[in-house]
């Protein structure tokens, strides 16, 4: 069937791409672009927003919603698979509203000639991972495309949970003064995925954080600290999330780098390759701006559980700047960490 | 990354497939073989059941949750696309529980290359469709995968509805006595794709049906018809929704052929192709199972809708033969009507 397509007009320009680059997909700046110039407009009016995650009420309660579509290559790396990548990824951006999941419906794009061993134990780990965070599994769906035409398996979560009453949480509520603290070492499921992508050893070998987010927050929650925001630094590492928040809030931010816990295996990988370990992926740590009078309070907190053990005080939000992000570096410089244009490091989730 | 998959047992096995193909996807009785072989005994125990669609209860509401991916090639087809079908497919799911849809969240992956000019007329119809349906789209992500692992774009929604106090609609509460009613013409969208993927015209050119049936469900429901089971007849057509519904509830299934309305151009298309019009997708058709006093009123009713104006009876329920689906034919046999194993024509949704 012929369709004209000359009826579309792209509202803005999308720096002048006629078509999707890898790029469009990593969750940096071109990610943005598609998402504001294009989709919002399509849905724009009475339909959007269309963030990340949402808020809808449901009979009195607030539901937290969010979706994920996962195209990680390969789909076996160190530390995990695609299967726990998609529950806990999506938990996770639940969590992040301060939310507790409850349920999750999973959708399956299959590629002819899917060895079924492989998607046996990527099912059964997805199970797995789903019966640890204590959510069910309630609705799915399961498509094939031709051979080629895919990558093994794609899978698409969508969670949801509920918002305990009282708790507004949100990136635009960080403030001018809040300390900002991340609950771990970065870096290490961007460098794992690389490292099995493509055969590079960088000194010890370099596993996947992957896990569910939602019981430290929980943790943190239930420490009475005054939490503004939380952010899963995923696609585009420490550098996108802070980015997105200081934009959102137009709050300036200001970090120091020798705060921030980044290990040797990480850095050593990064130097090889000159990539910035901001800029790399995680897929179990978070972000929480909170009131700077409860950060000591709130890090006693994250190091009682298991995934804040190494939490760490890594800068402040200031009024300077807005919108931008710096780096207080070793040399008692100053640097602007930027948001990347495209990819550095596709597929990553 | 050597991963060893001889640890996974399929618990029972698959018709001795070791690898995914196209029939898994096609809505047959493959892909009830992979879901409840593979994927429920991994979400097994206390994650399941996974259905196409289920209900939670959210403070003190009954929330009808359903996903879906769509795969649909080509993207753009007579009478519609893949963004107005991943709309309508998801909101019907969701109307099919007697549910009110009232939001919706969309997962893209985009394949490199794929023009921004074709996206943005899909986006425009998706957000046209929302619009259209009074449903809101509030979350979304876009993941791009490389050249030749994709089609363009694969579509993933979840959709998210409040079902009203007092319904209870669903597959398993069928009643031998309950008469059956289609709400129209069948096998229009399966034949539409076909004729523009292969390239054969069947006489009069052949429109998708696609369309969202939440507003003749509320006509239906305002009826205050005995309304116990509403199925849209999608992948596998008439043919598979029914024997599912025959299964579930254990009872037998008798319709008459003569008086299923199947437009002449599928009818000849079928015979062209050694196709059963009962076995063709269709998109925007439900089929009701209703207390048998009742179907007459509830034929008027539906008949007051754009979307049901050629409603028609085509059957009843019965305690002979439970789980049997059969069709009384035109010169007064009769034939059992099966689900097909694998696909007929694949990638229709």
């Amino acid at each position: 069937m012929t369709v004209d397509f000359s009826n579309w007009v792209c509202p803005t320009p999308l720096r002048d791409y006629p078509a999707i680059v890898m790029g469009h997909g990593a969750g940096g700046k071109l990610s943005t672009e598609l998402i504001t110039h294009l989709f919002l407009p399509a849905f724009g009016g009475p339909h959007g927003p269309l963030a990340d995650a949402a808020l809808i009420d449901v009979g009195g309660a607030r539901l937290a919603i969010s979706t994920d579509s996962f195209v990680v290559r390969p789909l076996f790396f160190p530390g995990g698979n695609i299967g726990e990548l998609a529950i806990n990824g999506t938990i996770n951006d639940i969590a992040m509203m301060g939310a507790q999941p409850i349920a999750l419906t999973a959708s399956f794009i299959l590629e002819e000639g899917m060895p079924l061993a492989q998607l046996g134990l990527i099912a059964e780990s997805m199970g797995r991972a789903a019966h640890n965070a204590g959510v069910i599994l309630i609705a799915g769906d399961t498509k094939v495309v031709d051979r080629g035409h895919g990558d093994g398996v794609y899978i698409t979560t969508t969670g949801f949970g509920l918002v305990p009453a009282g708790i507004t949480i949100g990136p635009e509520h960080a403030r001018p003064g809040d300390a900002i603290i991340v609950s771990g070492p970065i870096g290490l499921h961007g460098i794992a995925i690389l490292s099995v992508r493509e055969g590079i050893e960088f000194g010890a070998p370099v596993t996947s954080d992957t896990a569910a987010l939602h019981g430290l927050v929980s943790t943190m929650l239930a420490s009475g600290s005054r939490i503004h925001t939380l952010r899963d630094p995923t696609r585009g590492g420490v550098a996108a999330a802070l980015n997105e928040i200081a934009a959102t809030a137009q709050i300036g931010i200001e970090i120091i780098e020798r705060d921030i816990p980044i290990p040797p295996a990480v850095q050593a990988a990064c130097e090889l390759l000159g990539m910035d370990p901001l800029h790399i992926a995680n897929e179990g740590k978070l972000i929480v701006f909170v009131e700077r009078d409860d950060a000591e309070r709130l890090l006693a907190a994250m190091r009682t559980h298991p995934l804040g053990r190494d939490a760490a005080l890594i800068g402040y939000a200031t009024i300077d700047h807005p919108g931008v992000v710096v780096a207080r570096t070793g040399i008692g410089g100053m640097r602007v960490v930027d948001t990347l244009v495209g990819e550095q490091l596709p597929r990553i989730c």
